[in-house]
């Protein structure tokens, strides 16, 4: 396979062949050389010309499975039938329904090997993902069905809390575990006046938890 | 200077002259050559015989640095004369306070240049830290002072606001939008009844973030 010749559908060919990899064998258990072995005849030299490290390959991959699922996100923040909360509340269940979290945590990479995949991680809870959310907790502070003077705050910590200490790519949690911290964190936000976290959500990701153990194992 | 023959005292000779370069020039402009400039003639090979990366010297400053604040905290919980709530106010206000912060906002890695610190830094959120704010909430849980069905789940968040989202060397806030957290999470403190952090903590942290902000420059 000529290397130059259309780089970018060599590079969506890489994506594609670590994305199904990983989620058949675990990020952990896929080496470089497996995902050569399965793209017909390409050289390392060019998948190393287009991605410096197998964490570099999975924050492509990552950012591939999460593309529908923030698309998804984003169509939430436009509707014009929901209040703020209401936005909020349909914004976690569709984040913990979202076939991007089934498949992120089927090739589950343990973050804790992987200093940089949490970086990046770390990186969006401070950014895109916090930017959305002020947004929607302002426009509940201005609709009424939110009350808070710290809408960046809550934001931010809010991120952190979903996408990094419910994590359990990096806080090593049993089903078990996720299932009480969910709990505490339901409670959590109820004291800020979001009552916005549903059992059902809960269950989902404790299903979500069981598969990524398994696939880690 | 031979390698092998005292390779206790060559390793803390390494980590004392690293901890001084940090402190006056900043973590990140602070190379290993300049560690090896003012080590008096010690090859880089020695270096990296002890040491893989700049990043392992600096986790092996940081425990240095620490060692006396822990030292305190760890006498703090075994006093008498608390009760679990006033435990944990004195632990906040220790750290605040400690002069480990302080040189560590002077050496200002910018973790998010560094992922194998911040790596370092979640880990601890996960276990020691953790395991020592879990332990003073079940004291006051037992002696009334502390109201809460969460300990272990309470205990990592705070760990996690306070050493990840309060940290500026991963989230990189003015002094202005540290002294705003500060007082969201003082707010959130008192929803989990807990009363713990005094305006003068926010000050002090304060003055350390315009620290930081200087030597990162």
């Amino acid at each position: 396979m000529a290397r130059n010749k259309y780089p970018e559908e060599t590079r969506n060919l890489i994506i594609e062949t670590a994305e199904r990899l990983f989620i058949e064998k675990g990020y952990e258990h896929t080496s470089i050389q497996d995902i050569i072995d399965h793209l017909g005849g390409l050289s390392k030299g060019a998948i190393y010309y287009h991605f410096r490290s197998k964490e570099e390959i999975m924050d492509a991959v990552a950012t591939k499975m999460y593309s529908p699922s923030n698309e998804q996100l984003y169509r939430i923040c436009r509707r014009k039938d929901l209040n703020g909360l209401e936005k909020l509340r349909e914004l976690f269940r569709t984040s913990a329904f979202s076939p991007a979290l089934k498949e992120m945590f089927s090739a589950a990479p343990d973050m804790m090997k992987n200093p940089k995949l949490l970086k990046l991680l770390l990186n969006e809870t401070q950014t895109e993902a916090a930017d959305m959310v002020q947004k929607i907790l302002e426009e509940g502070i201005g609709d009424g069905s939110i009350r808070t003077e710290y809408p960046r705050e809550l934001a931010e910590v809010l991120m952190l809390v979903s996408n990094v200490w419910l994590n359990p790519m990096i806080y090593h949690s049993s089903p078990a575990e996720i299932v009480q911290k969910l709990k505490f964190y339901q409670y959590t936000l109820k004291l800020w006046g979001l009552d916005i976290l549903d059992d059902e959500v809960i269950t989902s990701l404790e299903v979500y938890t069981v598969l990524y153990n398994q696939k880690k194992g």
